[in-house]
């Protein structure tokens, strides 16, 4: 058995992976790309860029995984795959035009490109595309899940867009969005990777709940780094969240904190809408000065170590240790 | 059996067929409402207010009327055909997007009063929900005729939003376009009427050929109604596809035989963006002058045969009358 590595980070962790998935992941890219449109050369111009803007490939990553250490020898998690991160795309896309972002992991996004119209329909597109794609595999298992899951990130999107301009949201409210619209995909992840590789119902629901903690906590590194707390984050504006008036948990646990002058220093830096790099700055010594990424670390904690019991129940395999490594060092993630 | 009227309008026909199917009808519009979103109150006011609006409901309509007239006895139809309206309003929510609309069936668009985000993420909720209750059915082959389509429809926006602003749109491109956003959709609401009623292969490929034909020129009509030349048009601002730089049937019929000089003024206008009722008269007097609506009337005549034709190959009842009806009567419709 191929020796993984230890490495102390979540990116090494996942160039690791990536490099032992490499053909795998290879035909899902091909996949992809011949799954766009032969007749609508903007489908595939648009749909390439994303593409080859590469990004992290984590969700088809965590299927082809979830898949293989549960055994399974086939070719059906390339499908499956592709399926996933065709939604995953969707969404993008249209979470790029709702929160009207002009960068996306290092370069302009697609609409700031192409606009709005064209991101929308070619979001559609990919949706419906990954419907016909999982419609080919067969399994009415696997398209319950997705539909249903698909339709939950868009409630997710939706109660998101409910709560823009309140401050005043709760740790609970937050948690129910980022369930929806963030945790329940990768759980599906792993799920629809035990499906095709015919798992019992008990490992089913491990890698699944495996899933859905990894996810949680990936959402809430990621409403993190939009702070900049850690070194560097790649390809992304900073503070767009809090620029775009979309309140996640630093904030909500800042607030917690703050004495009442700085609450009100925070309330107007809300509502002028603009972020000038003075007022983020206040906003980031604001977080260092009680401590968020701690408290953050603490409600993250519960969720890795549940990520990981699961893990413990499953078969020791090469591709148990790499999403041991992922939930293990995910707070590390620099994108 | 019931004695269908043969009266001589597309407006009649279609409240016969209403009222008819009204108990059917009804419990499409019950498990819309119901299949909306428990958890997300924005989901409800809005796709609400669209249901509400009531619109045609041709789609699941013809829906209900392709299994009833190929003798289908049981409930499946209801759910499909409420998977047909939810696919369509979700096309209609993005739609009015993409097309800045500010008004559709009379009133204001949802985009107008929700705005474009909640639109855009409420016209996926309802895609998504649409696959998730086709899975509840179970039909592989039905999944199979919707994703497909869905991803059609949207091909067809797409190649649509590619020639916007081209005044020398081709006559073949216009019916590329309108075969994939439109006239696919209707075919499918047949065809999968058929599946249910568990037709022949024959009988299926009947029925699906008279909904594309019928959609080719439910289409054809809408894009007429567009300019106004009718008595009314209800509910749409008129004039539209032109302002919006949508090259449709009768501005290319118009251009192919204006006067070189009239073209100038056409092009002028088209340039301009903004449609004066001034100019808007004086394109629909060219319409007139040119006899466009008689050349839209040779262009629908083949395809409201073919679909006749297809009709004269089934079982003779009272369905079927309506099917007629429509296609007979369709070029009378006022909205």
């Amino acid at each position: 058995m191929l020796r993984v590595d230890t490495y102390n980070s979540f990116s090494d962790s996942l160039a690791q992976a990536q490099e032992l998935l490499h053909a795998d992941l290879e035909e899902v890219n091909m996949l992809i790309l011949n799954k766009l449109s032969l007749r609508v050369p903007l489908i595939n111009g648009m749909a390439g860029y994303l593409i080859q803007a590469g990004g992290k490939r984590l969700r088809p990553l965590i299927t082809l995984l979830s898949a293989r250490l549960l055994g399974y020898q086939g070719q059906r998690h390339i499908k499956v795959a592709a399926c996933i991160e065709f939604i995953h795309t969707a969404t993008l896309l249209h979470d790029d035009v709702v929160d009207r972002s002009t960068q996306r992991r290092g370069r302009p996004s697609a609409n700031a490109i192409w606009g709005d119209q064209a991101s929308i329909l070619v979001g559609d597109f990919l949706f419906c595309r990954a419907f016909e794609l999982v419609t080919e595999d067969g399994s009415l298992e696997i398209l319950k899940v997705l539909s249903r899951t698909a339709t939950t990130i868009a409630e997710g999107e939706i109660m998101q867009l409910g709560t823009v301009g309140n401050l005043d949201l709760s740790e609970k409210q937050y948690f129910q969005i980022i369930e929806s619209k963030t945790a329940r995909l990768f759980e599906s992840c792993c799920q629809v990777g035990a499906v095709i590789a015919n798992a019992s119902e008990r490992d089913k629901d491990l890698i699944k709940e495996y899933g859905y903690n990894f996810g949680m906590v990936f959402q809430i590194v990621d409403d993190l780094l939009d702070y900049g707390l850690q070194k560097s984050k790649v390809g992304k504006n900073l503070g767009q969240d809090f620029q775009e008036k979309n309140v996640t948990l630093p904030m909500i646990l800042l607030l917690e904190q703050v004495t009442s002058e700085e609450k009100n220093r925070i309330q107007e830096i809300f509502n002028l809408g603009a972020l000038t790099e003075e007022d983020f700055s206040f906003l980031k010594r604001a977080m260092r000065k009680y401590k968020i990424e701690n408290e953050i670390l603490s409600r993250i904690a519960p969720y890795i170590s549940r990520a990981l019991r699961c893990l413990e129940g499953l078969p020791e395999t090469m591709e148990k240790e790499f999403l041991r490594n992922f939930a293990t060092f995910v707070m590390s993630r620099e994108s």
